[in-house]
């Protein structure tokens, strides 16, 4: 996979495309990493790609020309790459269009920063939009950097245990169970007996209830999607009468 | 305000840090940024933090010992920082948890990566548990930034133009309208005629209705919290009934 990423910041990607995961996959040869600055491309004297808005108001506006003329000189006309633009406008982002973008073979990466984009880049120029949350950020080049590992990872020969991509909330669709390591005893604070019982099947039930419980108490919402047992749905009713009970004591 | 993050991968974050708005913001003193390495903490002779799981199964789980005693050496016993964990489980982080966290004055944040945390660290260390969104990351560096870019934006004096905090999307609720700049043509794409009569009164209905629009295409639900006014709500109904017939030619 190649991923190009257009940024006026090119520098904030360097700790990230090196360190852990990215840069173990760039070193393998399974992805190549690369980041323009769009501000190369800017067709003036004093390298402006942003301008102010038609209209009036506050806030600056990221040009058409300057990122129009930066993808189309990455294009190889043969391919036809997907195209990002990170904004909060965007198709919020999920764990299944992670996995959709990890079919591709180019990606090709918007960044704005602070400004907004023009419209015709938005119009004539990307295939998707992205948002990775409804909070406001600085700039597109967190998003990216987090949509680009989120995909990354999901490339065959990037984890080294193949099971960890399948076995992560959100693949499951459940949150995950709680997780103990040594020391059994740190502090006051135990580990509970059935993880030290040595009973496989007592493990594995225990651990699918608390997954269970974990989400029916933070995000009730996600269990509205996941397939329940019978003797699931009915143990997870009497879990939800009890701690409507106790919320009412 | 004061923020430290605990990683394995304190050079994940060199570019951010010293980038845009978090380097300017360091810059004039109103955020001091710190990474702790918490392999600096394991009190092993392999300076080992993670470990196997109890009851078995695959991947590794950060050890309690080093998180617990990393965050312990910053502490100051006067002062109650909020102790952040970057987790698939957490709460959704939102543009209100910024606001809330923009008006604390120490924060840290605990990284973990692919592996589990030993939930001793979740019951006994930790204030907030905050996940970006649903999808799954190599580990809670990226997270973290998104989080502390989004909080430290919002700091008195770090953005330039103060009303650019204010009018973002998220603040107002609604999806910010289309922008545009020079030129007024662009290939043969032209800026709405509206944007260029000079006329303000015009220009700010042309661009609330944009914001409706495009908030009634893509996120219809964040309309459902947005205090329409009478006018707004019977045009937004005509609009949908509009796309309604469209859909179902």
């Amino acid at each position: 996979m190649r991923i190009d990423v257009l940024t006026l910041f090119p520098a904030m990607f360097d700790g990230v495309f090196n360190a852990s995961i990215l840069g173990k996959a760039r070193e393998k040869g399974i992805v190549s990493l690369h980041t323009v600055n769009f501000r190369d491309y800017a067709n003036n004297k004093h390298n402006t790609v942003d301008d102010y808005p038609y209209g009036g108001g506050g806030g600056m506006v990221l040009k058409a020309e300057p990122i129009f003329s930066a993808v189309e000189d990455i294009l190889n006309k043969k391919e036809k790459p997907r195209i990002i633009l990170m904004c909060p406008q965007g198709e919020p982002f999920s764990q299944k269009k992670a996995e959709e973008l990890a079919g591709e073979s180019h990606l090709i990466f918007i960044c704005g920063h602070y400004e907004g984009y023009d419209e015709r880049i938005r119009e004539h120029l990307v295939t998707d939009e992205l948002s990775i949350g409804d909070y406001v950020l600085t700039g597109g080049e967190l998003p990216a950097m987090v949509v680009i590992d989120s995909v990354v990872r999901l490339l065959p020969g990037v984890l080294g245990n193949e099971l960890s991509a399948v076995t992560d909330s959100f693949s499951t669709g459940l949150l995950e169970y709680p997780h103990y390591t040594r020391p059994v005893k740190f502090r006051d604070w135990e580990v509970p007996e059935v993880l030290l019982s040595g009973h496989h099947d007592n493990v594995a039930k225990w651990r699918k209830r608390q997954s269970l419980l974990r989400t029916l108490r933070k995000r009730p919402e996600l269990l509205e999607s996941y397939p329940l047992t019978p003797e699931e749905r009915k143990w997870l009713e009497q879990q939800r009468a009890e701690m409507d009970e106790q919320s009412h004591t």
